[in-house]
């Protein structure tokens, strides 16, 4: 066991959302991989660098590919990444007339980057159904408690009367604005990564921009300048979780502080069977409220972390660069 | 001294902005707390809730105010806040006939954060002139070197040549969507705050939204329910200055990597009279690019401090909520 | 799969130590669990508290109960604690006149807590053998590499000339001051909770102190009065593991940058087929070293996290007050 | 301005030490780093490296001059550090005889380094005074209130009674180990550092260790091999100031609770004038507990900001090679 979050006791205290959780697991991931070859192989014969036929038979084999998942691993633990192998593996599961056409031009950073993003895509898709789900609950909190009186509190302290309906409005609140983020960041996010070698997509001579323009079409991500080594978008999104996250964490910090015994003016609903105390029957913990500040608390220094790893140093795009000037002028009024 | 960025020794290596500092400056924060009042009683005047004579009053007198920063410093020492020495010193020098209405239904912290946007939009303009500098040069340097052809590297090792005006392109990208994420988080940004006592803007009866949607008309924010509870927007703001700070952090790690003696493809231009050494005058060091990512290094760990400032416990405002309910049903489609 | 450290295909690259996993692994530590409340019945019987015969019954049932895991995962999801289901089924396992002997005067965290020490204590044994390896391989790196020459580097620029033994002799400096510091906290770490519902070991009446001093002897672990709601040893051995892991980072940033193509003083040793490239068959990434990076990087924003959950508020011990003023005093002079 | 901490309208809120910023003062700084240039004359002397007469010179001149700060300012932005441009200044004042003798075979950071020690050491005899303070409140308290009982509370509800001299107790405890951490780390840290140019001492030929022991003694720090580019003592000091700044954290949020209205069991003691309210005179926040709360929340990722300042790279010691495997091997039993 590597953290309490892959726990099975745990597992249950923590919520882990298991097709969430599911989405990013090693057979889906390697499915993923295998998804985006196949793309950039139709992307090819789109753009016409390699034969339809190639592009079908390769398209045909990763749909089908048993993969040596152990040798995948050992490919791992020697080169960082898995690609070297699947592509590997790839090639002989097309023929040998398909197998030159695999991976053609690009590098392992495209693959995994790219399939990231779909895993990330299917992960959003299932928050968002969270997010409404939350919206739609508090919004029912907001409706059916616009009569209902309480202390207001500021520092702890009795301040002026409010009603509960209220307080429920003030944590609606925010998930209105990080849905309006999330639609605003998703078109820097769900955006093709493809550089070749170096970056420069020199390896597909004058097609490099077809062709990742095309792969784009093809996995419905939007077109972009490779951004291997920019990942601002990446944190960006890690940055909106935690915000999604401290909202929640917000929320169960205030219902911890009205299920005090000495204030007793809310608590967790449900049939009494959580919170209980080994040594005091009475007592009614309010355990999840007390895992979404948790949660919030753990999620905030991972922030850090990721944006400390927004500065790192690679190469840049060659033929991306007079585009990039054109596309970026836009901006600069 | 409190910190290296408070020394007079250190402030010409860390490139402080004099005026954006100035910003934020004991005298001009007091200024904008003073101009939050007067646009408060004036939104009252408007919304008729308070005569039109003694707005005038303290508008004139927040104006001319000669504060007694003193009693203020005190009054914080004591309370945590300006606002109530403050506005004690307002009222007495408006005189008596306006004096009860200086602050009227308002609450310490819709000052100060109201207060606190105005200095954070002076220093945003000053940002923006610098992020189209920054835009203009890294454009200019892009341009210039689509021919300059060096050693594509990647983890640190030669790998397919590349252009150093793709490079430069690379560092640019990141900055137009810097640009685009200001766009989008100022209307969730510069928006007031007015809830009073408890955040339910009850002392101000049924004109509670009414004064402040008029008190945001005054001073060119956004109108908005209390948010002083819910402080996503001031994070996100916080997260995307962050975001900004690596873009520049990248560039420096990638020259002072360049700029090693034993790479010797890029150096910091200037004068020579920078990065000496105390022992070794042949040395040029990239001080300027070492600042750039000490900074981006310093800064990411502070955006853990902001999200975690995001769970707090404190009330909710009254009149508020069924608006508020309206106003997100919107986005929840 | 909800982190790269649970999935099998990355677990090679990460190199988790798979004993030190298994330490921590759900059976283990429910084991531990059951240790303790053995030895805490050892102690009670020891203390007078209860009879032997029920003692010797609790120890032998804790030894052999098979435990339904299923039960405990339910009882988590719950309560938050596994302690309350285990100790219902030690209690059945164990007859009824001992069952009502079984975890008397104790609450949950004492069990969670004094477990969780058995757990590091496995784990820190096994770090020490590591740290021994590592601080042999660099004496012999330091040794043997008294007379070759490289250059000297600061600010990436050359400096002096050294020898690359001496670049290994600063490695390994810190690694002697961490053993030390080791040796130093694990006195204040290593220490039995037992506090009983508050903290207060009240259900134990005048016996309490001398049942945990009893339960510290039964387990080798030190005594010590509750530090249930005082966790800075815990906080401090999570300070030290990052310390330990920054050595790491340094190390492996210094090969990084000796081995790029640039440089070329040094290089991970291996049989060369680690650091493959999907593109460019020429070059030899420094994997391990960038994961050493990786690592000290992923590490240091715990500690924040750590420090944070440090401030938390509870109850306070009853009869370890006036020891503990006591105990306090002899440091104060 | 550049932070609240350096606002002379929030300095008392913030209870900012003043003789403490005092010793961090720019002028103290400076004549820090006189001293160590004067230290290092007289080690000179004393290993037979400069003649005596010159290190009276400069050791004279090091007491009298007449720093230009302005100068220093212009070369700490060119240069990043003040060395340069003092050593200049120093030269010319000590006259043309001593003048090549002054700073002899060091390097920039050895005196900044070395300097920065002196400061902190001031520092931490005030921090001790502190904490001594603090401790005996806290027995007092204790020992005051052995007989006050109150509710226990865990997880925020009523759990069994305690007595309220026990909390005080429990709040006391970290601070005995707090005491004992400082003794601990106090010899790793509180040593000297003299490298020279890269970290080789090879200027001073073979009488590089014995002036690097003089210069100890000469300023009471303990002898070291160069540790400039392995800074984990420093971290470890700043993760020391982070667990004190947690304990008084935990108190804070203790006091703040347990003042809450709903509670009334605890209020910061004083004379009635702070946490006073604008809108609500009956208020009285616990102002003081909040700053401390603020305080230990706002350290915390500054602990995540020097660990990452730990992974850095540079140079090594040349002749401290052979020592420093011995030291080491005495460690490592």
């Amino acid at each position: 066991m590597i953290s309490l979050l892959d726990s099975s006791l745990f597992a249950g205290l923590f919520a882990i959302d298991e097709e969430i959780a599911a989405d990013f697991d090693d057979r889906r991931r390697v499915a993923d991989l295998l998804e985006v070859e196949a793309a950039l192989a139709r992307a090819q014969a789109e753009a016409g660098v390699i034969p339809a036929a190639a592009a079908e038979r390769i398209a045909a084999a990763a749909k089908t590919l048993d993969v040596d998942l152990a040798a995948l691993r050992r490919s791992v633990a020697a080169c960082g990444v898995p690609t070297i192998e699947l592509v590997r593996q790839l090639r002989q599961a097309c023929g040998s007339d398909a197998a030159p056409f695999v991976h053609r031009g690009a590098t392992s950073q495209d693959i995994v980057d790219t399939a990231s993003l779909l895993a990330l895509r299917r992960a959003v898709a299932k928050i968002k159904v969270k997010l409404k789900d939350t919206a739609a609950a508090l919004i029912a909190l907001a409706d059916g408690h616009r009569q209902t009186v309480m202390a207001g509190r500021t520092h702890g302290m009795h301040a002026a009367p409010i009603v509960f309906g209220l307080k429920a409005a003030n944590w609606l609140a925010p998930f209105s604005r990080h849905w309006q983020r999330l639609a605003e960041l998703e078109p820097r996010l769900f955006v093709v990564q493809l550089g070749g070698a170096a970056g420069t997509l020199a390896a597909l001579g004058d097609r490099g921009l077809a062709v990742a323009a095309a792969l784009a079409r093809e996995l419905a991500l939007g077109p972009a300048v490779p951004w291997h080594t920019q990942r601002d978008a990446i944190v960006e999104f890690g940055g909106w979780l935690a915000l999604v996250a401290a909202s929640f964490g917000k929320i169960g910090q205030d219902v911890i502080l009205l299920a005090q015994t000495d204030v007793g003016e809310a608590a967790e609903s449900g049939d009494g069977s959580r919170g209980g105390s080994s040594t005091m029957p009475h007592k009614a913990n309010q355990i999840a409220s007390e895992m979404m500040v948790a949660a919030a608390r753990a999620v905030a220094p991972l922030v850090a972390a990721l944006q400390s790893a927004g500065i790192r140093s690679t190469s840049a795009p060659r033929t991306a660069g007079s585009s990039s000037g054109c596309w970026c002028r836009r901006w600069w009024r």
